[in-house]
């Protein structure tokens, strides 16, 4: 604390990311990475980018980036916002379009980011619960409210929510703004982003770091109706006009038109989510049904505390988190074949060791 | 204007960068980039960076460029703060230490960002006009307000205080920040970072985009005081964990690292702005003494608007600000001699033509 913090300042909870260690052969499962690299056009791309021109600014607007996205969804460029990752965009819509009279509504159990990012713009919010199945329950964000984020897949259960579910509950709600956080639709849920055309309350975010498996450059992006883009962008164009670099657009232009590599990699992290959920099972865990690329599993005779560190003895890297409803819990990055071995390895280790006296 | 605007978003007046046209040809001398490539090593280090690690999250906390710029600058990582481009650290800046009780304090003719940060952040603020020679006089700081910041040397004039002009500031004020946003120091004005050890009030903001040549890259920091950069820190985590991506981070370090190159670029952009004013005043030009990579100029028989008009005709672009006092002026970013010299032909072209009938 230091007398001269702004009132802001003494008054934030920073969010807390995943360990980024740096641990020889660490088996990383923390924080959502894909386990393949990224398109190797997106590298050569970033690469080719790292030239004389760097000594230029960047396109503020992110033109070429905005056009090749607005084509691959279906949409016009004025609908698409891009920003340094998916939480400086998530950053831009809380303050630009989520912070409204009424309270902010999300669920009890998501992205711990959310709260925080209410903290920063001074936001009402009220959480909703899950259901008892751990998952949301669209009828209870109706009737109160000034606006509604929801994470679809939501993190950390990843359980999503259909299509068709979002569609009913941003038709229900044509009055307030309605922003679906889709950093993991990739792996196996239904994108939102059809529905923007004839539902100009509802912003899409998604993000290059992890089916595009991109998380070290940086790009993230929203699809809304032009006019919901345009207060992203009043309030991006207040705050730093230059948020993404020249090699950041060209590796995310690349990435996006490698569209057999991204096929690719995403089928595989699938096929290996679904051995995953088998081995866990067969080891006593109960896995919640996940569309996204990380599971979120408990067992019946051990902490979720005590299973993460035993875990980390073995230079097993997962996250827990602590809290109510989820401390129980692993979070479990789907890794690579190999990656997965070492996991499930090191968890039968575990669970075979008598317990702690 | 939308009805999902929040009233924070309804109430930005953004800020509008110089423009990065794509036209063949054009002397660009416009958004004070400097002429030189940036350092070799920087870029080769950019393209390193681009590989399979891409897949990961960078350092959240940029560890090793916070420590190769605290060894640079003699001054404990702790000390340190980096972001998206010095605006972003600004931004985090306002928000974290600015925004205070009594009013912000800054030039009535300054960089035009920080009323943009103001407006953002609800922070009150009265400007302080600059003497008759455009200079900023560091007693009328005194005595009044909650928090100071001032660009030295001041953008768009390019004039700068002295080291002891702001350290009799800074001791005079040690109830409340003072941020110096050096962006253009290293191009002749003294930096205050050595008085960071004896005044933890003090703040000072550099960056890569203009004596690095790394504008495209997206890099600045801070440092000051450990509290002070704490402070910061809580806002950046609680707005965005991953700033600069694992590129930025690597061509930064290298870009620190090629101290020669450094040096070389920075004096060839000195001996250009002599020559440049000597041009400049050989055809008719009042030049402020610039401490700066650009100049601030004007002609007693040309309006500023009017210059700029006729330049960018003939494919030189520089920068025209509109408002009391700086709109007879043209800001002329100090380019290669070839690009100066393409100016100075188009000026004394057009100085030379008949006035517009």
């Amino acid at each position: 604390m230091s007398r001269y913090w702004s009132e802001l300042a003494r008054g934030l909870s920073p969010y807390v990311p995943g360990e980024q260690p740096r641990i020889a052969g660490l088996v990383k499962l923390n924080t959502n990475e894909s386990p393949f690299g990224p398109s190797p056009k997106a590298l050569e791309a970033v690469r080719a980018a790292a030239d004389e021109t760097l000594r230029l600014y960047p396109d503020p607007q992110s033109t070429r980036l905005r056009e090749v996205l607005a084509d691959y969804h279906g949409v016009a460029p004025e609908q698409v916002f891009v920003g340094n990752g998916s939480d400086e965009v998530l950053a831009h819509a809380f303050a630009g379009l989520l912070k409204q009279a009424g309270p902010l509504l999300y669920p009890d159990v998501t992205y711990s980011f959310y709260p925080v990012y209410c903290r920063l713009f001074g936001i009402n919010y009220e959480t909703v619960p899950l259901d008892a199945g751990m998952r949301v329950h669209t009828p209870d964000y109706l009737g109160r409210g000034g606006a509604i984020i929801i994470a679809n897949p939501n993190a950390p259960t990843g359980i999503a929510l259909s299509r068709r579910q979002i569609e009913r509950l941003v038709a229900a709600r044509p009055d307030i703004p309605v922003v679906i956080d889709e950093a993991y639709v990739d792996f196996g849920a239904e994108t939102a982003i059809s529905l923007v055309r004839d539902h100009p309350n509802l912003l899409v975010v998604q993000t290059m770091s992890k089916s595009r498996a991109l998380a070290g450059l940086r790009v993230g992006y929203a699809i809304g109706d032009a006019a919901l883009i345009e207060g992203l962008t009043r309030v991006k164009d207040s705050f730093n006009s230059y948020p993404l670099g020249r090699p950041a657009q060209a590796g995310a232009i690349a990435a996006i038109e490698d569209e057999a590599y991204f096929q690719q990699s995403r089928l595989a992290i699938i096929a290996n989510r679904r051995a995953l959920t088998t081995d866990l099972a067969s080891l006593g865990f109960e896995v919640l049904p996940s569309s996204a690329n990380f599971v979120f599993a408990r067992h019946p005779g051990h902490s979720g505390h005590a299973l993460a560190a035993a875990l980390r003895e073995q230079a097993v890297l997962v996250r827990h988190f602590s809290g109510p409803r989820v401390s129980d819990f692993l979070r479990i990055t789907v890794g690579s074949s190999a990656e997965l071995g070492r996991l499930t390895e090191a968890l039968a280790a575990t669970l075979a060791a008598p317990p702690p006296h």
